[in-house]
């Protein structure tokens, strides 16, 4: 009764609680903060609160909508409170006096064109992307020479547990590409492709393959239009340079029904553009956010039928709320009709997630198990 | 005639001329920066010119000493220059209204304790740690069980150029850390470590071998004092799990002679005691602006040199003016004392930098032809 009666005080007075006020207990750290730092913390509603230390400041405020104006704590310092946000993963800048800048207490990520801050918001189904106590295999840094861009070529390399002690075993290949505004760090940081991996592969739910992420140079429309991008220069350094250089320096399975492509966002769309192009190089596609494929994009269906063996077509709820994208496309209806057409297609939706990472974690866990079947 | 003149009268008026008025010509934009910032930009006096986007702020600066207090530009931005810097590479921070901020346009390091920015000052012998168009190797991202510590240990492991194509070949191993307030990641990145060692191998400089770089623990220390520093968990860490680990997952040549250790600043402290400990598994110990080895830190002086190949110690000249250490050491005269017992000692010193990463830079390249001599 007197438990009740303090439970009943305290749920009538929290939200006359400031933030930074409310009980330590309901506050986590972010799994995205640098190593120590206490702040951006999250609750249970997925509010985020951030501090910013910056005593001389006139205002401070972070870039997420709805967040009002941070105010002084008792210390000094600087606090404010974010909306709930989605579950997933989301970048964001500090405004002090009208500046934007990286908040010196998130870890750095690339996306929206810069090395800047982001936060992790827990989701309800974390594990698949968390990092365990399961044979793990190695993200590989490589540089490749290209000749078509005159420079070293950067690029990472997933391969799986146990590629370096079966010298006899060659696997299969997914050339997997991030999105306008990010670059080839994405998926081995913010997507965790190497957690996503391991555990697929220690489950038993995925064959072994190889990953390869590389700079896909759509930022070099940076200052056009996303119309003007060209995607020649980027082809040239994948299926004349790249490729053959993982199929030299990788122990590959290097044939066409060996290797996938897919790609978020921007990446989906340079993802469909080259796999409708070069038939005869890959034999599976994945779109995440990015896009779907119509029967009409295909020049010979019968070509295609024989040899493509899966198209994986997704998108976050939020971006198809009523079931259309905002350019009025229905994904859905697009992949029912390759269906219709004899087409092993797949159409995904992840719950609750917008054009964010989370989304893409989820494609590459639904599309991965898919691959390179028998 | 016409021109002389008007060089003089340049000459004469360049000291009147603000930073951000001085010819473009003068100005590089640093490597370190994020893909297509303009600042900060270098000139031929190693000064270092910034530029801030605050438009409300009261007061912006940078955390080097002797620069003034940055100025509005006309578009509205915030301009400072520093006094000439060394060569090399400097961590630093913007201060906007007394917070201590990232530049978001500095690529992020990790260094003093934080993922934050710094400056590459070019150096007159910067070609050694370039990224060319020579047979590269990869740098490799290795998560190991760590029962010790009940984690997943997180390490880099380079492999040279050619290993996955000669699966007969075994490698030795460098085991090489970081300093205090650093992490794994520094010598793959601000190091250099790939380029510095794919050069060397293709110029037939050194033999090839694998470097091993992890968390050496150090910044644990970082609410108490460097003394209070025990090297117990490291060096479980890294001679009963990490050593182990690395020579069941890579082809190493598994025994003391074909392993070395070497480390910078408080990473040469590790080196030191682990490597004095285990003379049955390091057979080379490199101090990198990490203190010096005396004959009487040696327990056993007729083992150490039926064991040991070679004792590399270094400093960067600014740390050893007069030839002494801030200590008082002279790691000079404690290496020719060991050459007097007999070791196979060498003294370096980096010319024209202090404790920062061109000195680090430069005793891998003198350190790595020294390793594994038939």
């Amino acid at each position: 009764m007197k438990t009740s009666l303090l439970v009943l005080v305290a749920l009538l007075c929290a939200p006359l609680l400031s933030a930074q006020d409310q009980p330590a207990g309901d506050w986590k750290s972010a799994s995205s903060n640098q190593a120590g730092h206490e702040y951006p913390k999250i609750n249970a509603e997925r509010r985020v609160m951030f501090r910013v230390e910056a005593p001389d400041a006139k205002s401070v405020n972070v870039s997420f909508h709805d967040t009002p104006p941070f105010t002084k704590g008792k210390d000094g310092a600087w606090y404010g409170t974010t909306a709930p946000l989605d579950e997933g993963f989301h970048y964001y800048t500090i405004k002090i006096d009208g500046g934007e800048m990286p908040d010196p207490n998130s870890r750095m990520y690339f996306g929206a064109l810069r090395w800047g801050s982001a936060v992790e918001v827990p989701a309800h189904d974390e594990d698949f992307y968390a990092l365990k106590n399961v044979p793990h295999g190695q993200l590989r840094e490589i540089y490749f020479h290209s000749p078509s861009t005159n420079a070293e070529g950067h690029a990472f390399v997933y391969t799986p547990p146990g590629y370096d002690q079966h010298p006899e075993q060659r696997y299969p290949v997914l050339y997997l590409q991030h999105g306008w505004g990010e670059n080839e760090y994405g998926w081995g940081q913010q997507g965790h492709t190497t957690e996503i991996m391991d555990n697929l592969i220690a489950a038993g739910k995925t064959q072994p393959f190889l990953v390869v992420m590389t700079y896909g140079m759509t930022n070099d429309t940076r200052f056009g239009h996303m119309q003007d991008f060209k995607i020649e220069p980027f082809e040239t350094v994948l299926v004349k340079e790249l490729i053959p250089y993982v199929d030299t320096q990788f122990r590959t399975l290097a044939d066409q029904p060996h290797r996938a492509m897919a790609g978020l966002s921007m990446g989906g769309f340079e993802t469909k553009t080259i796999t409708l192009k070069h038939l005869e190089t890959f034999s599976a596609i994945g779109l995440f956010s990015g896009g779907s494929i119509r029967p009409a994009d295909i020049t010979d269906l019968n070509a295609f039928k024989a040899k493509n063996k899966v198209v994986f077509i997704s998108f976050g709820s939020r971006e198809v709320e009523g079931g259309k994208t905002r350019r009025g496309d229905d994904p859905k209806a697009d992949t029912a009709a390759l269906q219709a057409a004899g087409i092993n297609a797949h159409y995904y939706v992840s719950e609750n997630t917008a054009h964010e990472w989370l989304s893409w974690r989820r494609d590459l866990q639904e599309f991965a198990p898919m691959l390179f079947k028998e």
